[in-house]
Order: structure tokens, then sequence, then C-alpha cells
């Protein structure tokens, strides 16, 4: 059964009150979001428009009060069904001002004459508005000034609520089925590109939204990397077929893969894989509150290199949830505290030879236990196809 | 017949070329480039991966020599794949120096010491790296500057290729051909969600790469707007039922969508659409080089409100390519040059009151004898479904 699309208010109530007690232990005024996950977390606007870079979008969240919404007149109607009652447009796009009179305005209205307006500015953040504009807009706020937002945003979004998991969970249940439903589509002779285009269409006919994320391999003993499109090469015998999908159900991605050996089974696939699961087992395993992400990489890394991973030997796996990739990493440097409600993928890699790889990949939300299985668990045997 | 993936090396090498006479002429000392549309356009640099907001990626484009690559080493693989030969990469993430420094040791090593560097700055960008980062990367270069790079970039990318030009034919054919089959999959009683998941199969089906675009909606007489996701309400007699779809082929987006009357055509509904038609063909015979943008806006609007469009009364088109949208907008205050190898929506919305509207969009490219069409252009008649 799907849950129900949305939040309650009081859900977007309590983010912004969360938010508002860190801005009065911070020390600023209020808080300037410009990205579409920014931008949803406080006021649930979810639209797939974002993937046109036209427009700049704002939202700010005073440090006392509602947020508003400043945005581009196409969106009015959309914004105006979200809990956010203070909605400011203008006719963009606007070649000479496009919004950034408007912001500065409202930035002017709802702080004092020295506030400090934060922006997520660190890892894994950018701003989504023209350069130019942002220079101009400080330039516009006088003596009111830009700055870090000391990873408020970061930690807000890092831990998710109930209902924040369940749309995980329901994202995580649709590609499980896909999954399973691999050698209905990927056999000997097929090429990756079709095998690509079917899978989406199965996540899709398993109840996805749409399919945000989809990147795979497939080659003999293993692939190279991770992350590249398809080719129209044929699946041969012997091959690894991977395949490394976000499906995105409710505006929240899962982020997992699966392998398959087309054909036989090499000795040598069926030992990587055996070793990646019991990684990802290492990794379950040390998954609890108080934790620091880098124990659970030195426990995964423990199973795969015996802990001898070098120097910025990637991390192996990563937070999740409104975006397909999100804080904290699992590596040795990140010494990010977990807490119950973190959503993460366990994902392990071994080397193969000969410059290939075999990458595993699960999703696991933390809880005040240790960890709980979002995505049905691989075993040790590697999936198969004809 | 699908044409080949990817492009001949000699395309890049005249994109490069062709940028630094303008570096030349503008004095700048070389591009840096931070987005995925723009490192693909320089280096032929295609993966879903940009999804992940995780890393940075950079290309930088000396004013004179080849570009240089500054990349995750994750990306390192598929990049050497491409034409570029100077691949620099860093163990991203590294939560201490996510390729800053190699980034400004490359900078400096490649630039004069005063060096104007330029970055795409204007309207429909941004810088995609942690702001942060920005700011340090500024204080690294010392008496080197970021500076604006004058529509660099927008002016190279905004024509295209013959070569680009055919994937994006191809891609408006993929969507031409699902739109031609929604009668399959939508009818009175269907809920929107589903007819947007069936869609995007059809799309997929047809030959997508992916769906990196649906919205649309559907009520009686109208939809309130063109940017949201589907509801789960069911699909009445009466309504109209609108399809906006950025399908993906090779990298290339088409961006056009279809109106359907659903069951009985409601008179008011056919008036309104024959308007958007005649305003579409309105625009089309406008279409040549050495027109304004905003003459084709002109033509459009003269059809659908006699010339009385409000201020800022919206862009009835824009450039599309490598993303969903692209400069110019067909608008009043856009005096971009049409030049043949433009691609252009033609997109004329009518109110149809009680805050609902018509929106009709069609893909063309600019000719040196004036237009073609990418998409087969809908007649008078609206389309139905049972």
């Amino acid at each position: 059964m799907t849950p129900a699309r949305g939040f309650a208010t009081d859900e977007f109530e309590t983010r912004v009150t969360k938010a508002q007690v860190s801005m009065s232990e911070l020390g600023i005024a209020g808080l300037l979001l410009t990205t579409e996950p920014d931008v949803r977390y406080f006021t649930g606007f979810l639209t797939r428009f974002w993937e046109s870079p036209t427009r700049p979008w704002f939202v700010f969240v005073p440090a006392t009060g509602a947020p508003v919404a400043i945005v581009p007149q196409i969106g009015a109607a959309l914004m105006a069904e979200t809990w956010i009652a203070d909605i400011r447009t203008w006719a963009s796009p606007d070649l000479q001002d496009d919004g950034v009179s408007l912001l500065a305005d409202t930035l002017t209205e709802l702080t004092p004459r020295d506030a400090r307006i934060a922006m997520p500015m660190g890892h894994e953040t950018h701003v989504r508005m023209p350069f130019s504009d942002i220079r101009r807009l400080e330039e516009s706020l006088g003596s009111r000034s830009l700055v870090p937002d000391g990873g408020l945003v970061r930690s807000l979004r890092m831990v998710k609520s109930d209902a924040e998991i369940l749309k995980i969970q329901t994202a995580c249940d649709i590609a499980d089925r896909a999954f399973g439903r691999v050698p209905e589509i990927a056999e000997t002779g097929e090429t990756l590109s079709g095998v690509f285009r079917r899978f989406q269409m199965l996540c899709l006919e398993e109840g996805a939204d749409w399919v945000g994320y989809l990147a795979g391999g497939a080659g003999p003993g293993g692939y190279r990397d991770v992350i590249r499109p398809a080719t129209d090469r044929a699946l041969a015998p012997s091959d690894v077929l991977m395949l490394d999908t976000g499906v995105v159900w409710d505006g929240y991605y899962c982020d997992f893969d699966r392998n398959f050996a087309v054909g036989a089974v090499l000795p040598a696939v069926q030992t990587a894989h055996t070793r990646l699961i019991d990684a990802t087992a290492a990794g379950f395993e040390t998954v609890r509150p108080g934790v620091r992400a880098s124990d659970v990489f030195a426990a995964m890394d423990a199973v795969l290199t015996g802990g001898a991973a070098p120097d910025g030997g990637g991390r192996l796996g990563h937070g999740l949830g409104a975006q397909l990739t999100e804080w904290p990493s699992l590596m040795a440097a990140d010494e990010t505290l977990l807490q119950a409600g973190m959503i993460l993928t366990l994902e392990p890699w071994v080397d193969v030879g000969e410059g290939r790889l075999l990458v595993h990949e699960e999703n696991i939300v933390v809880t005040d236990a240790g960890a709980r299985w979002l995505t049905r668990p691989s075993g040790p045997e590697i999936g198969r196809v004809g």
C-alpha cells in the first residue's frame, strides 16, 4: 500500500521551527534558499519544472515568522497550493532584473539593518541563480551580508521524519520489484541500451513517478565505472550487468543497484559478489545512533581490503532522500555522528582487475536499535539472466 | 533511422576554436565551466551522474590550446573516452578541499598573472560548485579574476550544428510517436498519474534514452498551469488533458506538448485550440534569420491578444537543445537576432477563464529560408481521447 502524497502542514511547521531554533543559536536573521530540494523541504513545492534552468526561485525563512516564497509568476498557482501564505511573484524571465530587486526588497523588509542572511554554501550545495545576480544582490543588501548557514540545512535535511522515510521506502519497494523483473528484459544478445530503456519502463510500471537516475554497465567479469549511460553493445556470456537506479516517488529517491551474471557465473565474479555482500552486512551491523560515518566505512573496508583502502579510497555509501545523493559520506574523513532517521546507502566496491570493478548497493535507515533495511537485501549469490 | 551517437572530434574542435576567437576579442584568458551542459558542450562528457549534487566538475578552455578537465576520480574513465587528453582528477568527495586547490593550480598554470578568467554568469546560468568554494577559489587566484563571459557560451550554444539538430529531431520524433499513442493510455476514468506513468513508458518504448521532463494537467475546459506533476484525480468528460514532455536522446531534448479533449469537445476549447494553432503558424511564418525574438513574440501575440499582452505577458517560446529550455526567449524584451541553426519552441497560450488556460507548443529550427518543423505540427482540430 502506498502512503499518502505530500506532508501534513505541521511537518513543515516543525521543520521551520527547528531551523529557527538553530538560527537563533547561530545569530542569523534568516535563511535564503535557491535549490529545488531546499525550497521543497520548507514549502512542499514539488514540480519537475526545475529541469528548466531559465528562472530562479527563492524562499526566505526568517528567524521568526512564516517563510516567504519569492517566485516566478508561472509558479504562483502551484505554490499557492502549498502551506505558504506569503507568495511574491515577478514576471520571469525578466532580462533586466530577474527577481533580484524583489528578493532584495523582501530581505530588507524582513531583516534588521546589519542582518546576517544565511545560505547553504558548503559541501554538496550550490546557489541556483546567476552569479552576476548574486553579486548584484550582495550590493543591494548594503549593510546586510550573505553568510554560510553553518550546516543548518544539512543538519535538518539529513535526519528524516517518519513520513519522509515512508516515501523513500516506497521508492525502494518500486525499484526492488523492477529489479526482480530484470530477467524478463535482459539476456545474452540484448543491447545494454535496450535493457536501460526497458528497465525504466519496469520502474514506471511498478509505480515510479519518474526515473530520476539510471546508470550502469556490462562487461566481461565486471564494468569500468558506475556512472555511464548505456551503449548499444550487446550483452555477452560471462558479462556482469549492473543497473543502478534512483526511482522517484513523491519527490523522494531510492538509490541502489543490482548485479546480474549473464549466462554463466564466473567463479571470480561470484567470489567478488560474496565479498560485497559480506561488506554490506558488516556495514549494516555497525550502524547505530552515535556511531560515526567513518566507523561504517571502516567496517566495510575491513572486509573489502583488510583496512588497506588507499588515501581517498572512495566512499562506501552516502545519505539520500530528496536527492539521489546527500550527506553524510561513508568515508574515512567523515566524522558525522549517525542519528536515528538518517537514510544511508551501503555501497561497497571491489576491484576485479583489468580496470574493472563490481559495486553493490543497499539502502537502510538508522533506527534507535541499529539499522533497518529499506531494500530487500541481496544474498551472496549473484543474480542471473539468461 | 536514428543518427549516430556522439560527435566527431572536429565538431568539438570547432566549438573550442570559435570560443577562442571570442576570447581573444573579449580579452579573456580562458573559460571556466561547471555545469552539465557547458561541460558536455566542450567535451562530449555525457552521464546522468550529475543528478548527484555531491561532486563539482570543472572544465577549463584556455584562450589557446586544448581544454582541460578537472574532475572527480570517479569520472576519469568516462572522461578518458572523450576527445579530452588533459584530465586531472582528485579523490572527491574531499571534505577539506573538493578540487579547489587542483582547479586553482590548473588555472594558475595555464593563465598569465593578471588573467581575466570568464564564467557564464548571466541569465539562465548558475555556477555549480559550493558558494564557499567560489570564494576560496577567488582568493586562491590572487591577481587573476573571475569575470562574466559576456554571453560567449550563450552565443555558441544557441546556434546548433547539423549533428545537434539531428539529435533534437530524433528526440522530437520519439515524442511525436508517443503523443500519437496517447489514446491507448488515456480515457475517462483513468487517473492523471496513471497517464503520466504510461506516457513515459511510451516515450521509452519509442526510443527515448530517458524522459527528462513531463508536466501537464487536466481539468474542465482547461488547466491551471503547465508545470505541475500529476495528481490521482481521474480524467472526466469535457476535461482537457495536456502533456508537455522533454524526451532525451543522446543528451538532447525536445520540448513540446499536446492537448486532448476527453470525451466531448467543448466549443470553447476547440475555439481556443484553433487560436493556438493560428498563433503558432503566425510565429512560424515570421521566423527567419535576422528577425528578432521579439518579432516572433509580436506575431504570435497579435493572434492571441491583438497585441494587447500585458507588460511581462509571459514568453511565447524559447530555445532548447542540451537543456529543456535555453536562450533566447520569445518575448517583447528579447531582441536576440535569430540565426540559422537556432532551435526554438513556439509556445502560445490562451486564458480560457476561471483561472484556466490552454497551451500549445511545437519545436522548429531556424533555416536560411525561414523555419522548418522538427515536430509534426498539430492541425487546428484538438486531439481526442475516449
